[in-house]
């Protein structure tokens, strides 16, 4: 049992919850709690860490979920680390028990692009790690395609974001590229309609038809799209606003685009049914 | 000048900044940035701290912005502070030179409830401060009439809550309540129809019609909303998920339904013109 912070383990495990350059360089990130256990898939778990407490109240096994967490924890292997211990490596006050160092998915952008019909955020420079994950987590239910996100776009393994993803991370595709020029020139080839969220939009979000290949750009939440990347859209779309709001916040603008996509493929796929 | 977070006045401030007690006890709250300066209505402006070189940029007056803004800090009256003091009683890394110090604002909870036509949100334990203030700023965005929220959920004058609003506390009613089955019980009576965001929903949201008075019940973030405060409303209502997804975050959820209700509204307002 680990009962000390200062355990090489644990001291490289602090560094792989808090600098981005270290998960990358090792491609691995860190995720807590039994639901990331559980929705993590087992190709990708690195290692496993569980507070006694933890260990022993999965090994009694009392529901079918703690009876499925031990017997993956138990496949992969773990090692008990005290409970005092595992709170000061991990990112939360409450780290459930739990703590995971997992292998970071990674995705070909060619393969995000072949989809039929597919769905797709363009997000640039998004800076709020509770933001991405909270898209992530919205794009899975509205049964999107693939994420592209610029460099300069928070690390989407950020502890944060990994747990406002709610284990989306392990589902989405996604890539990050240099610049999202060439991601557009490469959809325009294959028919993908890309829409710029955009204040000087002319039409309302529900007057176009997203049926077809549609992508949504979304730009960063203080400084909006630059004006080279929402020149590159073949559409400005508009989220319309009472009130004095100038802007919606970036999770809430990408969802309600996506949700309403959504929305018309499902009723056209209810009609086509009939 | 004040040179230093041991002033009485900065001592003060912080303390307004981290603890709710503190701020319910004296009714003030603490905002942060020109933007903030700018949305707030000047009777609920207390205190006004600048930076020597933000009260010199505003003074400068080269755009319209910035000179009206030095004419509202001017009228008001403002106090400098050293940017180093500042950003130490400061909730963010870049307080942006500008801080001030608010009245709450309160509202009857009798007033929220006369509107014609109403749309309100009914908040139950919400916990994350970002998600309460981008739901008041979907909120404003979608035409809501008000936010009636119970006790336990996290203060609107969190700091984190006030920047996430982007304004909108200054516009939007709200109240903290006991329990919700009081208000419920009146928007009864009222003929106000309440919808519970829930997982055993068996309609899809956009299968409503929200264009008569409406209110949207959301739950904790964990936990979802309490089976007896479920148990009050007239309907489920589903927002549909593909993959594996559980749920949406809270903030997402609110504003998909404030969303739908008022792109109804506008439809069917579109229509009466003609």
């Amino acid at each position: 049992m680990i009962s000390s912070a200062s355990n090489p383990r644990m001291k490289q495990l602090a560094q792989w919850q808090s600098k981005s350059r270290e998960r990358g360089r090792d491609g691995v990130f860190v995720a807590e709690g039994l639901k990331m256990l559980e929705e993590a898939p087992e190709a990708l778990i690195r290692e496993i860490y569980l507070t006694p407490e933890t260990a022993a109240r999965l090994q009694s096994g009392r529901t079918e979920r703690e009876h499925a967490l031990w017997n993956k924890a138990s496949r992969i292997g773990f090692e008990t680390v005290t409970e005092e211990t595992l709170k000061k490596v991990s990112d939360t006050r409450t780290p459930q028990g739990a703590l995971m160092v997992l292998k970071q998915p990674a995705y070909e952008r060619k393969e995000i692009l072949e989809a039929e019909n597919g769905l797709y955020l363009l997000l640039e420079d998004l800076q709020d790690p509770g933001n991405l994950g909270a898209i992530l987590r919205s794009g899975e239910g509205a049964g999107i395609t693939g994420v592209i996100m610029t460099k300069g776009t928070v690390d989407l393994f950020n502890p944060k974001t990994v747990r406002a993803t709610m284990g989306s991370i392990f589902r989405i595709p996604f890539c990050y590229v240099d610049s999202l020029r060439p991601v557009i020139g490469e959809m325009r080839r294959r028919n993908v309609t890309v829409y710029a969220a955009h204040l000087r939009g002319s039409s309302v979000y529900d007057q176009f038809s997203f049926r077809g290949s549609s992508a949504f750009l979304i730009g960063n939440e203080g400084k909006g799209l630059k004006k080279e990347t929402a020149d590159l859209a073949d559409f400005y779309v508009k989220i319309p606003m009472e009130g004095r709001v100038e802007s919606l916040n970036a999770a809430v603008s990408a969802s309600l685009l996506l949700y309403e996509a959504y929305r018309q493929r499902r009723i056209f796929n209810e009609h086509s049914k009939h």
